[in-house]
């Protein structure tokens, strides 16, 4: 029995409707699984964890080229030039990426790089961004807002459905509440709501929600085994000279072993 | 491979000491799973809940007498009646009893009928309860305040063993966020932090955590592919007559079905 | 004018009734100031702080006997010895006093020393406490639980008159909230829905909201602003020395300069 | 005594450079009251209520031309035809004009409307837009992000500044919380550390922290007694026919009170 379609179809009343990257099917049952570093910082940096994720079984290598930091100080990204290493990293290993865009003027720009728009949390209310990406025909990854009701998340995507796209894939990160023992808390039970109130796919991104590697199997396990089609995982092989959130990041070897044990849920 | 064990062993450092309830070891590598009402209501309610929820797999009887409501006019508990009550069916059912203590004059009362007493969320900081459980020689379930941090819950676990009790076991049941769509929130990281920095075993309440019956089987896997060592778990047949927090409760039959998904997940 | 007669008819629709502490009258227009150490250490330390605050304009003198601490290993008070010192320096300086009970045990024995009876943040849910106090006639000072909504602080309001007493007094302390700049979030809007949902008179301790002296005027100043009854100061000469939360008490001279700034609000 | 001199300059040691508009000094002792409707929706409706809130005494007129709104059906403002009306309106009063702008592309054209340059709290993180107003010369209101650390909000001022503009006034109106008795929590110690921790100049929107016409006198007295450089208000005459945000909006009298009310603080 395959344990994870028991869950979403007997109890939660959910009807998702896939999104298609290419032949890639988001929401179909399967686990898909992105990851790759929080910023592209080079050609070399790139093909080297790309094959790695790739080799452990990821479905879709993500990659930083606009950064939205908290300090004006910190590294923004490569920006054009990070998309280009990304699009070739991902031409070579023959797998589809996915990046952040952040300005409205970046989106035709990024659309024409990208196999997935991404939008940050701290974009979610960003509403002209959001009618943007809307006007484009890629799928776009809408992340929640790390302080937004699922009502809103689910608002947020209107906006993008209002520009006729309506290949939105949802991702959990963690909300801030009182509890600063992890980065953001990981709110479980949204991947399950928002499955059952919208018909769009929702992956996990226990990663930024953890900020704490040794958290970021477990909470993977938690969300498929609660019903998510995905992940998003940052994974970098040199975390102590990560130019981004190096500190979240799994190494390779521990990125492989959570790809098995989360097959192991599924096909339980 | 047993997967639970994966995540345990290997990537969480975690040395977790078995709680015994007579034969039963809690954190000893097998799901324990404590289900029954929220509240004992009468002798023929609790023998019908009983003998489901133990066929169905369940190790240990719930079932409150003493209740801490919001408002002083809700049904407040059988009281003595519902612990000899409680002792009665489990004893009829051959299964240890857990059941709640809300004032520390009531303490030997309870663990004389009780095999495990549970200090609830809203009595976590309630020092000399804590106080006086740990003079006793009873496991102690101590739920997590729903507004405490993990370094709080670890300090009042402290308080009960500072009595010379250590028999342990931790309880997350979910905590107020800004979040209003479950009634808490369920903070699955938390159940591995504990694990990590405590040497006591850690189980999950779902049912307080989410308020909504469908979403509890997804949060049971999702605890128990965190790394959780049990699960505590509402049940009633009559959800629409029962006095207490029917509205969560899981129907048997869902229970049913929620024991065996959960260890398609261990055994995977 | 006295403008904050203006804030509390004009607007807020509340209709306070004063609880009296001898011809101490709590709510009825002038603001009442409870000041003093958070501990009650010794007499010689009781007695000087007792004579700084009186001489500042303090109306009631504040000091803990059983203090209710995270850790187990902290100073818990003096018990018995802290109550007779604490009425010993309120009967000298010819003030009422007021100090926590956190045991119904302790109840009675705590309403022969003090004139006001605290229930303390930690034990708002504690329903058999509240009880207790209920079953006394001595006016009950209770505390807002960190993580309770009105709502739920007047629901306990209701436990303490289900016993036939009503001098309730309620006290806004802050809430735990994502913010950890200070040690809690005032939240100032309480104090006017408090008020406008209930017949008691609402006053407001800005000490343990803050957790940063510096901060204490300020929100103290915009309490009475608001339309509070009162305040609850926690006062020390020798902070650094305080067995108790020493880093947020103010000094005498502060205090007294918080006083004459709070009086120029109300009678601008 | 200036009262609200004693409280900012003797015990919080803040050092607030004020921002000018025009001959209007921000953040120099006099809170400077900017109010008006959330929305600018006719020529007619912008006259009136302009009238009515320079009679009471506000200094800068405020009306939404670009609205950001959770639902993509609701009203989102009149764009360039309400810069036209809210300039115009401005111009006939003799007053300055604050207006919030949304997105990069349109920072140069409401700027050459608008006197004072908003961001919004949904735009907090949206740093390609808070680049954009910081390449112009135009004093800006940064209000903070509805669940942003203080350090966070500060951080954005840094990216405004970043571009040379550091006429910079922030604005306090409340965080999200578990609390929904109000629409947000009004932070009133955010206010104090803010001034602390930067030079620039704070003043507090308690129309959308309350939620509640009722609250708003309250909050703003106490955001004034707290040390707040000046209110941002939203004042409607006919608010059960407003576009957005009626609920929360006061009526000309009762503004009119409030400001009278509000003064009787800094001369008091």
């Amino acid at each position: 029995m395959n344990t994870n379609s028991w869950v979403q179809d007997q109890v939660l009343n959910t009807n998702t409707i896939p999104v298609y990257v290419g032949n890639l099917a988001i929401g179909a049952g399967q686990p898909i699984i992105m990851a790759g570093p929080c910023a592209v910082e080079s050609e070399e940096q790139m093909m080297r964890i790309g094959k790695a994720v790739a080799a452990a079984g990821a479905h879709v290598l993500r990659g930083g080229a606009y950064k939205p930091r908290t300090n004006v100080q910190s590294f923004q990204g490569l920006g054009l030039a990070g998309l280009e290493l990304l699009r070739k990293t991902g031409d070579a290993l023959g797998i589809p990426v996915v990046t952040e865009v952040v300005s409205p003027a970046d989106v035709d720009l990024v659309a024409s790089y990208a196999d997935i728009l991404q939008i940050g949390s701290r974009n979610m209310h960003n509403y002209p961004l959001l009618l943007e990406v809307g006007r484009t025909r890629k799928p776009v990854l809408l992340k929640r807002g790390y302080a937004a009701t699922i009502e809103e998340w689910l608002a947020a995507a209107d906006y993008i459905a209002a520009g006729g796209n309506n290949q939105i894939i949802l991702c959990e990160r963690g909300i801030r509440t009182f509890s600063t023992e992890t980065r953001n808390t990981f709110d479980i039970s949204a991947i399950c709501l928002a499955k059952m109130k919208s018909p769009y796919p929702v992956i996990a991104d226990p990663s930024h929600a953890a900020g704490i590697p040794s958290l970021v199997p477990h909470l993977a396990r938690a969300a498929i085994a609660a019903g998510a089609d995905g992940l998003l995982i940052e994974v970098h092989d040199r975390p102590e000279e990560a130019l981004c959130d190096g500190g979240q990041a799994l190494l390779p070897e521990v990125f492989r072993q959570l790809v098995h044990s989360v097959r192991t849920i599924t096909e339980g």
